[in-house]
């Protein structure tokens, strides 16, 4: 496949950007990248007007959620888990998991996420639906001590690691909830797992102010200072949230190489709080982009969290220069790969690396003119102007039009799902 | 004109949804409304699976400078206006503002916005392209006292005013720019042409914390207190910003009936402050919303301040509650309505009203399902959702086909535009 005539955003480490050039893609692999290549290929995407982008990666949501999107909005936190949430996901089939997610895959792919980090139960129906979408999931059977051990223990994660099948695109990981769900015993069982495969942890860490009380009052310690305690930080650690930690808690997490997942949306529609990501970014913490859920969002659309991450830093910290336009893309997608340790397979346009490659359609009124092209994709476009999509060298949107579902289909049968499940109450 | 089958926000003062409705409409007016209307029409436009909203009401913007979208984003406030915004507004050109305002409009058009309130320099050009595209305009020439008085002055604004062609679509007010860039010589007078002409002005007030500090020590009051002081707060007074007003401030403009135009992207991305927003609905304050302009943006998107606005209370206050997303939707309808004295004309779908409609596809995967239409219109719906768009009576876009601009011309003469002013430098 030969893209040509598109403005490379590369995310490389020297951040260039080639006007007018073309990407070679053999396989699943970019082969070649340049301008003008001198390559015969049948299959020529023309990105004339367009910028070429390393796909969107998020690194933390749970996409089965997609069928309570709204159900339950602008209510206290406790009062949305306790009274709507769990009484719902305590009803889940494995069925209304494989088009929850399939339905996210669908809007994920609409707005260029091509990898995303999900944490939820029925895992092998979210699995299902990303070896049906050609998307590519980072995927964690949530484990906690609260609901049986066969629905959401490491039994439950046992049985998932042994059915999924592997692959490029399905990478199975291990998902102890957090510190406040999870006993010692469990989260240390988690990692043991972890170590003996070689793989990532994702977990819930330090999200509201409430979880840091508690955690003092429990431990003693806040709970990055605990989880230090039980030597559970290190570089295979993903934490989602990170919005209460203090300065001697992000030092730690630097030390030990921990990856962050910075939800700015969910953080203020829940008004968790305002993460301190500048300081996070300056202490040399490797801080990626995540939705969260659908339904403390709505969206799963990165550029939406690339504005809210920057214009939050900006207005809290009074400073409009903190987390520029670059910095901002920079989290959406080489920090995705680096915190889900796939960065030498992903997140960026580079030779050798996996051809997951989005196409930005730039003639658009809002994108007119176009004086800086980091500044337009961060603070002016919108996941619609997402042209094309590309996972693992092959194509999942082209114009717009979806090649891998269908569309109507899973929008009609969500529907279903949810009155189905609504009906169960 | 008959829309039939739609769901229908009206945003009357029951806030009133009918589920499957029909609106009529015959020339500007909004004639019946109910279900099944047993019309014979030839312009039938069916709703099915949308939602129809009145327009969105945008209260403050400057149209013009999205010559200047993403020129010079992320630096010092000081910095990007003395170095980067003014040098190039000194050389602007009346067609730079015709086609740069002709931009905006197609950008507005397509976000749903029926109606802007505009301030800027050239202002009979703008008014040009409200009067090209279609959409509905309150527009200001600005008088400040730096500027040469026959390009920002009292003299400029008189001349508008005498060419400009009133009408239903075209709303000439009177725009001093703010206590710090008019001496209070200018203030009155722009006052009394007001009154005299029973018109609205438009301001900027109590934007950044500098300018409070600023008329403390040349005043001895805070801004707020030095525009009461001097007669100019009532009812026809629209205050773009308000970040930094205290109690007594929200008290004094609430006493006087003066409209606030709320502009949260602008001041998270200029790192202005947040506003009490809360605070000021609590106190009755007309409360609407703004994009500013689309340097300090990059958008112009009601959609997104409807959103930002909403998380930024909820986060800044700790209290997911706030603002709900029907308040937010009020704001930028109904309240911009009031907000421009319009709301007998204006701002929701109700019987003698002018047809300002826009209809909203629901059949979208991130507005599906279904479960809170408010929800989904603020916390997931995006500017590319809006399918179809009524201002006046006449259909401006139908299908996201623009039926009044051409597009690809005007975006072409934009960049060209862009280049030309620059080649100026």
């Amino acid at each position: 496949m030969l893209i040509k005539n598109a403005m490379i955003i590369t995310m490389d480490s020297n951040r260039r950007v080639i006007k007018n050039g073309d990407i070679y893609i053999e396989d699943n692999k970019i082969i070649k990248i340049g301008k003008s290549l001198d390559i015969k290929d049948n299959e020529i995407i023309d990105a004339k007007g367009m910028a070429a982008l390393p796909g969107f990666i998020k690194t933390h949501t749970h996409s089965s959620m997609t069928l309570l999107r709204g159900y339950a909005d602008d209510l206290p936190l406790m009062k949305w888990l306790k009274e709507y949430i769990w009484p719902l996901e305590a009803l889940l089939k494995p069925e209304d998991c494989y088009i929850g997610s399939k339905l996210a895959c669908l809007e994920m792919i609409r707005a260029g996420i091509t990898t995303f980090s999900d944490m939820y139960f029925y895992m092998n129906q979210v699995a299902k639906a990303v070896e049906d979408s050609g998307i590519r999931g980072v995927l964690s059977y949530v484990i906690n001590d609260i609901m049986p051990e066969n629905f959401a223990g490491m039994t439950a994660t046992k049985r998932f690691l042994n059915q999924v099948k592997k692959s490029d695109r399905i990478i199975p990981i291990i998902g102890p909830h957090s510190p406040y769900a999870c006993s010692k015993e469990t989260l240390q069982k988690a990692k043991e797992l972890a170590d003996d495969l070689k793989t990532l942890i994702h977990i819930h860490v330090s999200e509201t102010k409430e979880e840091i009380e508690e955690s003092k009052k429990k431990f003693g310690l806040r709970p990055i200072e605990y989880l230090n305690s039980i030597g559970f930080l290190d570089s295979n650690l993903e934490i989602a949230h990170c919005v209460w930690v203090n300065d001697d808690e992000i030092k730690m997490l630097a030390k030990n190489n921990v990856k962050i997942s910075h939800c700015p949306v969910s953080n203020m529609k829940l008004a968790s709080g305002i993460a301190p990501l500048k300081h996070m970014l300056d202490n040399d913490l490797i801080v990626s982009l995540g939705s969260d859920g659908p339904c403390s969002n709505n969206r799963l659309d990165m550029i939406q969290e690339m504005k809210f991450s920057s214009l939050l830093q900006k207005v809290s910290l009074g400073d409009p220069t903190v987390i520029p336009a670059e910095k901002a893309l920079e989290m959406a997608t080489i920090n995705g790969a680096r915190a889900l340790r796939l960065d030498n397979k992903l997140g960026s346009i580079e030779v050798g690396k996996l051809a997951d490659i989005i196409l930005i359609d730039l003639k658009k009124p809002h994108l007119t003119p176009l004086h800086n092209i980091f500044s337009h994709l961060v603070y002016a476009a919108q996941a619609s102007d997402v042209d094309t999509v590309i996972c693992n060298g092959k194509i999942l949107m082209r114009n717009r039009k979806l090649l891998t579902l269908n569309e109507n289909e899973i929008m009609e049968k969500a529907e279903l799902a949810k009155e189905d499940l609504f009906g169960r109450k």
